[in-house]
C-alpha cells in the first residue's frame, strides 16, 4: 500500500466547485472516476481545498491510497490521458502514509485577478473578474497590509461557516498591477469559507473609494461579516498552490 | 450616411473564423446580426481581417455605413449589450466615407502563444498551444530575424493562397519567453494565408532543434511550402491589432 499526492490544476468555469455531489460534475468526482478507470478499484481521494464552484486552480492537492505497481510520479501522465482538458494533473508523487492533505501543516497562496479596464477581454471573461471603473491599486495595497497578521477573520467569511475558531495568520497580501490586470495575491496558513473572495470584494470597495484603507482594523475588530464588502465572483479567483511543511 | 468603425476583440474557440458563412456561426454574422437589431435594418460590415476557426483577436477591424443617429463612439457599449460574452467591441468611433479596412494601408501585429511547460495549463487550453518539450528561443529568435524585411514569401503561406503577389515586409518580429509562455509576435504591412501559423511553425522546428536558424534564407530562396516547417495550429495565434496609416 502506498499513498500518492497529486498536483491538481483546473479551469473551474464548469465544473461545481472540487467537492463531490449527487447528480452534480464536480472535480473531485471527474478525478476519482478516471482514477476508477485506470486502476480497476474504486477510489476516493482526499482533497485539500474544496474550492467553490466556478474557482480555479493551479495547485490544489489530493491524496489516494493504491496497490498499484504505477510508480507515484507516473500517475501525472497516466490520468492525464484520461481526464478533460480543463482538469491536469500537474504533478504526482508517493507520500508517507500519513500524510493529510488538510490535517498537515501547510501555506496557501490564492491570487484574485481584476480585468480594470474599459471594456471586457473575451479570452479573459471566465478568470478575471471585469471592472470598468479605476481602481486605486496603491489604497488598496494600504488596505491589505492591515490584514497581515494572526487576526480574528470572523468578519472576513460566510456567515456559513462552521469551525472552532475564525482566527488565521496571514503571511502576505499584496496588489499588483500589469496592464490592465490587477492581482491580489494572499498567502496564508489556512482561510476560512469565502475568506479570499470577501478579501477581494473589500478591497475592491477601497479601490473604488467606498472604504477607506484606515477603515479595515475596525472592520476586523467588528467581528461582523455586514461590515466587509461583498463576496466577489468566483471566476476571479485561482488557488494558486499548497505547501506543505517538511 | 456616416462609416462607423469598430475595432472588435474575440474568442475563436467557438467560431468557425470571421468570414460569413452559410450554416455556420462566424465572428462576422453574430456581429452583423446584433447591428442589424440594434438598428432595425440590415447590416454587413467590412471586415478588415478573415480570421481562421479557431484563431482570436483583440483588434480585428470592421466598417459599415449607417444614417443611424447614434454617435459613432457609443456603438461599441449598445453593441455589447447585445453579443455574447466571447465577442467584445473594444472601440467605435465614425471615420471617412472612403476609409476601407482592407484596402487601406495598414500595418498588423499578430502574437503565436506557446505554453512551452512540462504540463498543460487549463485556463490556457484555447488560447496558447501546448508543447512538451524544451524550445531554444535564442535560436528562435536568430531565425526570425531572417524574415524581417521585404521577401517573397511564397514559402509561407497555405499552397490554396490566390493573390497577384506574395511579397510582403515583416517589420519586427520577437520571441520572448515569460515564465513558461513564449511569444511570437509578429509586425508586418499584410499577411498571406496562414502566414504567421507557418512562421510559428518553422519556429518551433528550430526552436526544437529539427532546423537551424540558417535554413530559413534557403526556405525563404526555394519558393516552396514544404520546405518551411507546418502550420501551427489556430488556438494560439491572436490578431493583436492593426494600424492605419493616417
Amino acid at each position: 500500500m502506498k499513498r500518492v499526492l497529486l498536483e491538481v490544476a483546473y479551469e473551474g468555469t464548469n465544473y461545481c466547485g472540487w467537492q463531490i455531489q449527487p447528480n452534480k460534475i464536480t472535480v473531485e468526482g471527474v478525478l476519482n472516476d478516471a482514477l476508477s478507470k485506470l486502476l480497476g478499484q474504486e477510489i476516493k481521494v482526499i482533497g485539500a481545498s474544496r474550492t467553490d464552484s466556478g474557482v480555479h486552480a493551479m495547485g490544489n492537492v489530493a491524496v489516494f491510497d493504491t496497490d498499484s505497481p504505477i510508480p507515484g510520479e507516473k500517475f501525472s501522465y497516466a490520468l492525464n490521458q484520461r481526464l478533460p482538458e480543463d482538469i491536469v494533473v500537474r504533478g504526482s508523487r508517493e507520500v508517507s502514509l500519513d500524510f493529510h492533505p488538510r490535517k498537515c501543516v501547510s501555506e496557501k497562496t490564492y491570487e484574485y485577478r481584476i480585468l480594470n479596464a474599459t471594456f471586457p477581454i473575451p479570452t479573459l471573461r471566465n478568470t478575471t473578474l471585469f471592472h470598468h471603473y479605476p481602481l486605486d491599486t496603491s489604497k488598496m495595497q494600504q488596505a491589505a497590509n492591515y490584514l497581515v497578521g494572526e487576526h480574528d477573520f470572523k468578519s472576513f467569511c460566510s456567515i456559513k461557516t462552521q469551525t472552532e475558531t475564525t482566527i488565521r495568520t496571514i503571511h502576505a497580501i499584496t496588489v499588483e498591477k500589469n496592464q490592465e490586470i490587477i492581482t491580489i495575491r494572499v498567502t496564508g496558513n489556512g482561510f476560512l469559507y469565502n475568506m479570499v473572495r470577501i478579501i477581494a470584494g473589500t478591497l475592491l470597495n477601497v479601490g473604488s473609494g467606498l472604504l477607506s484603507p484606515e477603515s479595515i482594523p475596525e472592520i476586523l475588530a467588528s467581528l461582523d461579516r455586514e461590515n466587509a464588502g461583498p463576496t466577489a465572483p468566483a471566476k476571479g479567483l485561482t488557488l494558486v498552490k499548497i505547501n506543505y511543511k517538511n
